[in-house]
């Protein structure tokens, strides 16, 4: 059974994933890992992968196993946490731990092994999107849950161990730490101000026009002003909210968000080739309800692996490329 | 000019280092830097770093530029700040921004381009904590300074540039967030409790037994409870104190700390052979004075890029290696 363990002092949760665990001589340094080959994510190898929870089949939710889906979601072969059990949250001295219980997704996001999603048909991004509001919804029934992560590791470098398409999600019983202080950072302004720091912040960026990549009817994405890593790019809706589900309820609202996403992927993509990359959408807790301070948003940070050091250790992050710029270059990657 | 930006909902600072700006070509995806070569950091080479802010030759601090030193200390040839200016701190609308005025600067560690320092006799090692003291004491008294970072990246993949055995150290004019809410979280266990959380969390190891890799008269090194990476490794004073410069006054002291330091690389390494790994200092504020409720230790992280992903992002760390195997390894790895 994997385990939950909190830092004492940190209040950071970790997972404990002894089912993946290692002798010391497993972790070889620098040895890249094998991709491609066999792909248990390729249609007709459905029986490879555990029974899906979700597919689009003509762009109708089913459950089958069978081939024929645009998009699939199954339960990941190898998960971090387990779905079934309950939480036995105990003591150990000072420290707290529970059980590792949760899910772990994987979002098949196309069929075709070597397709890039944003180059899809943007009815089929929308499509993914879609799944990710379709499991947030089922899984805020497990009244176990307080937190589902919906994130993409692409490209070696970023995490991926898989080449074809996909996204993960992990539903969990505690709050991550990063999001904790994000709705504390949120929540701190909200009181001074009456104001949702994040609306301001759009008002400030598209009045500036300094940082702004791209945007446009419901959807705007930005160079943030203090950027982790080059290229860190934000994709928020223009109008307030602070859950994905309730902003993304209309095929009118996840086909103006594919676009706009694509559209930030393309210019990425176009500034630097094969960028590996993270993307995290950040929400709103389950059943939290709709927060004023909060507004629900995806960060998508390129993983370039010559400048990564200690930062991320000690969330001190030294960034060669000012926001003002990276954000002019992907202005112009596709407009020129 | 460098520059420091807050973000403005988590208060994370970042800085944009525009004198190492690149173009986005620039940033090429997975070519292994070249490491090697003509070594600005040997003796011989003094002539090729900014002037020595310190070094020691016959164990005596002197400033000479010459060869025949043991260790030396020089500012950063590409700085991610500057020494010279004042902070210039100002409001863009809702954001914070100020000058990147502060230190960067190289320890080299040894001599010999192919060192290990963990290798060298324990006096040796002592003389780089002696320099890590002497830096933080000097820089102390610059009162734009709040904060010294002293840290140590090992390896390619943990982001170290140069061959030649070398930490680094960054005075910086705000407290890191990290720090920020470490001393927050033990803060709060002392209102609770009144008592200092990694005195209490040294008691429960020691008497646990279980995650403890090695220790002597004044130091201890254990896999701590909820460990980012497989065989993160922290070591802390046996004894309260939350400053490393008074704990480091005496020969003694050093030479127990360095003693403890190289006995625990030593496992580490022959655990996992050429481990890449960096480590930082948590130490107190400049000037703060003795804190009760927190207490100085390193935290050394080692770089599995097999395992890296999403986690440095957000905060939310998956770790295959219970902590108590691998304090076994590790306490196995040079006992048996």
């Amino acid at each position: 059974m994997p385990e939950l363990r909190r830092d004492p002092v940190l209040g950071r949760w970790i997972i404990i994933a002894r089912e993946r665990r290692k002798r010391p001589t497993d972790f070889v340094i620098d040895k890249p890992e094998v991709l491609g080959g066999f792909c248990p994510l390729c249609p007709g190898n459905e029986s490879f992968t555990p029974p899906e929870v979700l597919a689009y089949r003509n762009s109708i939710a089913t459950v089958g196993n069978g081939p024929n889906w645009q998009v699939r979601v199954v339960p990941n072969k190898y998960p971090a946490l387990i779905i079934e059990g309950d939480l036995g949250k105990e003591a150990e001295g000072l420290y707290d731990r529970m059980n590792g219980i949760g899910a772990h997704e994987v979002i098949i996001e196309c069929p075709d092994h070597h397709d890039i999603l944003w180059d899809l048909p943007v009815e089929h991004v929308a499509l993914v999107f879609r799944a990710y509001r379709d499991r947030l919804k089922d899984l805020e029934r497990d009244p176990r849950f307080r937190y589902v992560m919906i994130f993409k590791n692409h490209g070696q470098a970023a995490g991926a161990s898989l080449e074809h398409s996909h996204s993960q999600l992990i539903a969990l019983p505690v709050l991550p730490r990063m999001l904790v202080s994000e709705f504390e950072g949120a929540e701190s302004y909200y009181r001074y101000k009456d104001r949702c720091i994040f609306c301001d912040i759009i008002r400030q960026e598209m009045q500036q026009d300094k940082r702004v990549v791209c945007s446009n009817e419901h959807f705007i994405a930005i160079s943030p002003f203090a950027p982790r890593t080059p290229f860190e790019t934000w994709i928020l809706p223009k109008e307030h909210g602070s859950g994905f589900c309730t902003h993304t309820q209309t095929q009118e609202m996840l086909l103006s968000l594919a676009s706009l996403f694509s559209d930030t992927m393309k210019r990425l993509e176009t500034c630097i080739p094969n960028v590996p990359y993270n993307y995290v959408l950040h929400t709103q807790p389950l059943r939290s309800g709709e927060m004023e301070h909060f507004h629900w948003h995806f960060e998508i940070v390129p993983k370039l692996t010559s400048i990564a050091g200690f930062e991320w250790g000690t969330g001190f992050y030294i960034n060669p490329m000012p926001p003002e710029e990276a954000a002019r270059y992907l202005r112009e990657s596709l407009d020129s």
